[in-house]
């Protein structure tokens, strides 16, 4: 290290004489939909001296020109292009798995940081596109790809770096958390929620994705590699949907003082990952349940901090965007310094199990008639089950009547047999509703 | 940049033959206090291969020495003996102005990065020692500084930094949330709240330093250095007292849908700093209004990404040695890399204003007697402010009475005339209780 005289250093009257270290960071766009336009709008707006936009690449290019951007930016519908040109960073935000992965690969071994916001491909490739930025001495980054606007991959890498954490959850899904809220709020059918979430855009016509968990389990398996150092594939984590909540679950958490919200949760335990993602009841005072509307929630446990709460916008083109340029600001600052940061190569790869032990909330669904309880209780004894409570609130039909038994602590693999013994009786209507209780 | 064949690059078969790059950052370790042996611990017990700990320096440093301690540290109490060592990072917790500030800039001057947990120091300080770790090629963090174990230092940094910032808000004095939340639960005088922080360790025998905001507005300086990008310095944020809040007052809040906690908050608005420290009312239902006992919370407002929260353990030693080891893994990173981060050296100059517009809670204890509100509302009416609530709850002693009187916004500035006038009027037993409502 150069060692300059404490005399020079300490004079703050003296000019800085180092030559000027502000490298321009040329930036490739690949993918200009609300997250690429709104990126575009930051990095128009705020003229920073490190950083300029050079090539906007997307399908159908000349329908997407705005008057904004200036006019030196080089306009294509062809990835050759930006691959063959000089920026210096490429900013992927198409999305999905193809040509995404190609195109992040292909920058990559063409000497391009790359900067993305694609959960899908983090989640799947994640590994292997860190191990190939760091062979091909690039820097990748995809602190966009959870819950926007919500720094918690920028504090997972740079803030709790120092601690070691044992457990990330979060609510992660803006569409889901949308829904249960509403039915929280105006006690509606799920269909209806879902039809009111379509039409003010916050959820797709097929909203499949969102409601299954398959959106969810991606950002947690982002999560358990950037928290947990875990390689996780999102097909491991088991997701429930959450079509089968309605209004009357919401009567009974509420008696139990909690709510019910989306929760995607993985705990790393003895080498074993337990890792799931879909409705669970929660304490209405909680941080998971006072969380509103398309917000996003992450929590963090870690052997020395304890427990730390990140909560923000989870989506939308601006919050997002922030997210995809903070991470370009970074990269660019570490090109100017002639450094490049690397996510940490070693990744744990746990057996991954959804057997949480937990206590347990089962909404049945009966054709009313006398013995039921007894019935039900008998087969939960059986298989050593132990009730908490029995719930049954007036003023529902007694030809489709819901009820609730809540169960003290057990493991997911003892409640199964039970559940498809009690499903084969002849007053169910449909199989119970099971949704963990998390304390 | 070098450019690697991509045929190299695809065959993960391959060998990575790319020199190591991991390099031991040499750590000097100065101040061996609770937050000191919090850090030598973890460096300890987790192995970092990118960290040695080589020193720590401590007065009489006999007495502090532990059996857990790899024996090849050095323990010193002369800090010339860490200056000309070979350590490349010096972590200062000795706190407080002096010696700490020649302790870092020797540091610097010595080509050392550091990493420190010092708020008075980089509160007063931080541009100029931001600048000459600048000018020393050196790096200078400072993470844990703020809310101990919540990460918004390294968010602002790395994950915030796309946004353009324009408020920040927080709780952020562990001490004072402990003592509010404790009279808000229990009901108790201000006085047995302090004695029972005292004695739980939570308040310092002397606690002024916490409890009339000089802890909070040297933080609250610190976000605005590293949010706001805006230089000011504590003493420019008006501090005001918790100890004038009792319980009487929690009567009252819970009356309004509010709570009371000590909020710190700084706006840039046309180019001026709206900024200061105090009690103030918090509706029960907001994130501030739910934070209990010492945790902290600070909330960023930007004009992009909207509004973050960060909530987690305030102090303590082991979260505010997760802040530090996280910093120090952070700057043993850019040395490996060979680089040198730096945070920006341009800061804003704004001018520093306390006077927010905001409705207002008044409390008043007087001699009861006929038209004393009628004496409140002429004085309040001939300076142009409106009232919006009157309460008076019963149960209250005649001879010092307490009631309230909300107004609707205005100006601190507007206020005060009004204040100084009733303060004289002879039923007034002490001046009225004024508190900003935070909604």
């Amino acid at each position: 290290m150069s060692r300059t005289s404490s005399k020079q250093l300490e004079d703050t009257s003296v000019a800085d004489t180092r030559p000027d270290t502000t490298v321009v960071g040329r930036v490739a766009l690949v993918g200009f939909g609300t997250v690429g336009r709104a990126v575009a709008k930051i990095l128009c707006e705020t003229a920073n001296p490190s950083l300029r936009l050079t090539h906007i690449c997307n399908r159908n290019v000349e329908r997407k020109k705005q008057p904004w951007v200036p006019a030196d930016v080089i306009w294509t519908s062809d990835f050759r292009e930006v691959l063959s040109s000089d920026a210096d960073i490429v900013i992927e935000l198409i999305g999905g798995l193809a040509p995404a992965e190609e195109f992040v690969r292909g920058a990559l071994l063409a000497g391009k940081s790359v900067v993305t916001a694609n959960k899908q491909l983090i989640a799947r490739h994640g590994p292997d596109l860190l191990q190939l930025a760091n062979r091909a001495r690039c820097q990748l980054e995809f602190g966009a790809s959870v819950a926007g606007g919500v720094p918690v991959l920028p504090a997972l890498r740079t803030g709790l770096c120092g601690d070691r954490l044992h457990g990330i959850s979060g609510i992660l899904n803006g569409t889901c958390n949308y829904i249960l809220s509403r039915i929280e709020t105006a006690r509606i059918p799920f269909s209806e929620a879902l039809e009111e979430a379509q039409s003010r855009g916050y959820a797709e016509a097929d909203a499949s994705e969102d409601l299954d968990g398959g959106d969810a389990r991606a950002k947690l398996a982002i999560l358990a590699l950037a928290g947990l150092q875990a390689r996780v594939s999102p097909e491991q984590i088991r997701a429930r949907t959450i079509r089968a909540v309605d209004a009357v679950d919401f009567d009974y958490a509420t008696e139990l003082g909690c709510t019910i919200r989306q929760i995607s949760r993985a705990d790393l335990k003895d080498g074993t990952m337990f890792a799931e993602v879909g409705p669970s009841l929660v304490a209405t005072s909680s941080p998971f349940g006072r969380v509103q509307n398309n917000q996003n929630l992450v929590l963090t446990s870690g052997k020395y901090g304890g427990d730390m709460a990140f909560l923000g916008a989870g989506a939308g083109g601006d919050p997002t965007a922030v997210a995809v340029v903070s991470d370009l600001m970074f990269v660019a600052q570490s090109l100017s310094a002639g450094a490049r940061f690397h996510w940490p190569q070693q990744f744990l790869a746990p057996k991954v199990s959804c057997d949480f032990e937990t206590p347990w909330y089962l909404r049945f669904l009966v054709k009313d008639q006398p013995g039921i309880i007894a019935k039900l209780a008998a087969i939960l004894s059986a298989y050593g089950l132990n009730i908490d409570a029995v719930l049954q609130k007036p003023g529902y039909e007694k030809a489709a009547l819901p009820f609730v038994i809540t169960l003290e602590p057990c493991r997911d693999s003892q409640l199964h047999p039970a559940r498809e013994e009690m499903a084969a009786l002849d007053f169910a209507i449909k199989p119970c509703l099971c949704l963990p209780i998390l304390r």
